[in-house]
């Protein structure tokens, strides 16, 4: 299963992953996972936000123990980010089998669809978009780099995205959600443990900064003429660095795109996307607002213009504290620790109780080619999250 | 003629020109040059390196009166900012008919092939091809940004790259070389005049900084674990413009390309590509070693690895003494003055005597859809050319 999925939308320089949302590599693991469906006699289904679903049971008895994760991947992203907990979802289900375990209630594994929102800027729409924390008019009208609208792009993938929207018929079916994923950092490798289960997510955001300055030649522009947005922007960047450690939290500029982009141009606008995460949600809006004043402050000096955007925000998730200790104490007393990134998991739980898993990851590298997990830790996670499938369905 | 050539490779969103060397935009642009050439019984020819030239009298007479420029564009650059001399070459040649003017050597109007760089990083490739300044085997396996080589897409617009290389048998015609371009800043707006003629062109270089760090998560991975390239690219724009400063130079970041480049990942790489002028050579030397030596020293903190590359250096270009202070006479004592670009008329005047005009830039800006002149500067400009074609074919 997991030798399939593995050359689909892999990039051969830098041998990480490019499956975008509604490209031809994210088909390529839809129909992969519409095979694995296929492949144990599931019922598949996409519903109207392009998640995909494969039900083991009768869906309308309700009730239902669901999960997954997605397929999607950040540019150059590794190989478990998402997969690791579609392919974990089958095998616990053909692990079930192998036990002979009947269930109780539904089973269905499910693919969220545009998870890391790599290319419309939007991270869990699928989930979003059915729980009804993503609007669909403005879903319809995210665009990527070159323009193209999410409406579009689902469209030419051969989806309706006039169908785009809550869900609470779909979702009133699930009990609950167990969402498997690699951990992204290096917790569980520090206590010794392959499997761990999620606390809370850390509020997190997104911010654009859109630093408007002034096109001019690089070669004949006196500096005093110069109203350089890069200046402000490199100022930004450090300024964030320092904020964030002052106060225990994260920030990172990792995308930057700058107009008109010339050798020999002074840029006219630089454009930075700030990720920012915290503890909790009053450090990080203290420390987004103490980044904000130190660009306008430069800006200022530099001539140069800066508007803050809020791309996205998600407030601290705190995973259903009976369904934590429930999982935890199945799997023998496994970690209990919290995470810095955002996960479907984490937008299903204010609907429905959900929990995580995580499997170790030695050296803690996520969102890069280096991403990796041991065989034998992914194996203990399929047991894991067998062990939890069974305990919740079948007794 | 201004007017045919005003929407071709226009960015609608920008109002800024993208007329990159050998795209269709620049094919559009050479085509208008060879109807400019056929509209005045100019004999066109092509040479092996892609320029364009349109001849009056017989090239092979020799110690031919050459002026033009270029029209590529750098991206959104301004309208003027080359082609204002390949429109005033022509403009000229139909005021010396206007006299009845009698040429005792031949005159030909020039466009340089890709003078800009902006799609391949090396400016005035035509011009430096054709006096051997750059290898035809380099030249042909430069790339742009979609890694596209220059060979290949001098191919695709119908040229043979393997004719490249040095052409001293046609350089050997050329007995001067008079290029009028837009001055890029604002000394002759503050002096006063609407043309001047140049004294030197400053030494510069451009300079790719590749920071190497890793990728990583950016909501899970701790501070202290990042190998962060963007902090240290940030430092070192900061670092640029502080040294540039001291030193009476200019250093301008104005391109950066990041690996992955996504919201929530840290970045793997960032390529950061450094233009830098001095007055001189020395301190242009010194200002980019000061600027390695914070680069590396900031990234052996950050645990970045930072390579630095020099894509191209122009030593110091002093313009020819005797047919500088020639033309500043025949314009009744216009301002002489030295410029931070690069151009045609330097790379050229490595072989051929050659001179600049400049025509009033009112704001100073350049390279940027902002650019402007005013009308009767651009006429001004175009009366100076001719006076100085006449005073040097005719007299």
């Amino acid at each position: 299963m997991w030798r399939e999925l593995l050359p689909v939308g892999r990039d051969f320089g830098s041998g990480g992953y490019r499956r975008f949302a509604w490209t031809g590599a994210d088909a390529d693991c839809r129909a992969w996972f519409r095979a694995a469906a296929g492949a144990r006699g599931l019922a598949y289904e996409v519903d109207r936000n392009g998640n995909q679903w494969a039900w083991l049971g009768d869906p309308a008895a309700g009730d239902a123990v669901v999960t997954g994760s997605h397929l999607d991947s950040v540019p150059d992203g590794g190989a478990f980010d998402g997969p690791l907990g579609v392919v974990s979802a089958f095998a616990a289900l053909d692990g079930l089998r192998a036990r002979a375990a009947r269930p109780r209630r539904p089973l269905a594994v499910v693919n969220f669809a545009d998870e890391e929102g790599a290319r419309f800027g939007v991270a869990c729409a699928g989930s979003r978009l059915t729980t009804g924390q993503l609007a669909p008019e403005r879903a319809r009208e995210l665009r990527d780099a070159d323009g193209i609208s999410l409406a579009r792009a689902m469209e030419r993938a051969g989806h309706d995205p006039e169908a785009l929207g809550p869900d609470p018929e779909r979702l009133g079916r699930v009990g609950v959600f167990v969402e498997l994923h690699i951990e992204q950092g290096r917790r569980l490798d520090l206590s010794g443990h392959p499997v761990g289960v999620a606390s809370a997510i850390w509020p997190h955001g997104r911010w654009r900064f859109d630093f408007h300055g002034e096109a001019n030649h690089a070669g004949t522009t006196g500096l005093e003429d110069r109203r350089d947005p890069m200046l402000t922007y490199a100022h930004t960047v450090l300024a964030a660095r320092k904020r964030a450690r002052l106060a225990g939290a994260l920030a990172t500029f990792g995308k930057v795109a700058v107009e008109p982009g010339g050798v020999n141009a002074i840029a006219s606008l630089v454009r930075g996307w700030l990720d920012s995460r915290a503890p909790d949600e009053a450090t990080l809006r203290a420390v987004v607002a103490e980044i904000e004043r130190t660009a306008a402050e430069r800006g200022a000096r530099d001539g140069v213009d800066v508007r803050v955007t809020r791309e996205s925000f998600t407030p601290v998730t705190e995973f259903h504290g009976g369904l934590r200790d429930r999982v935890a104490g199945l799997l023998g007393g496994a970690p209990v620790l919290p995470t810095g990134a955002g996960h479907d998991a984490g937008v299903l739980s204010a609907a429905v109780p959900a929990a995580m898993l995580f499997v170790r990851n030695p050296t803690g590298v996520s969102h890069s080619p280096a991403e990796s997990a041991r065989e034998d830790d992914c194996l203990a996670g399929v047991t894991a999250l067998t062990d939890t499938l069974e305990a919740l369905a079948c007794r």
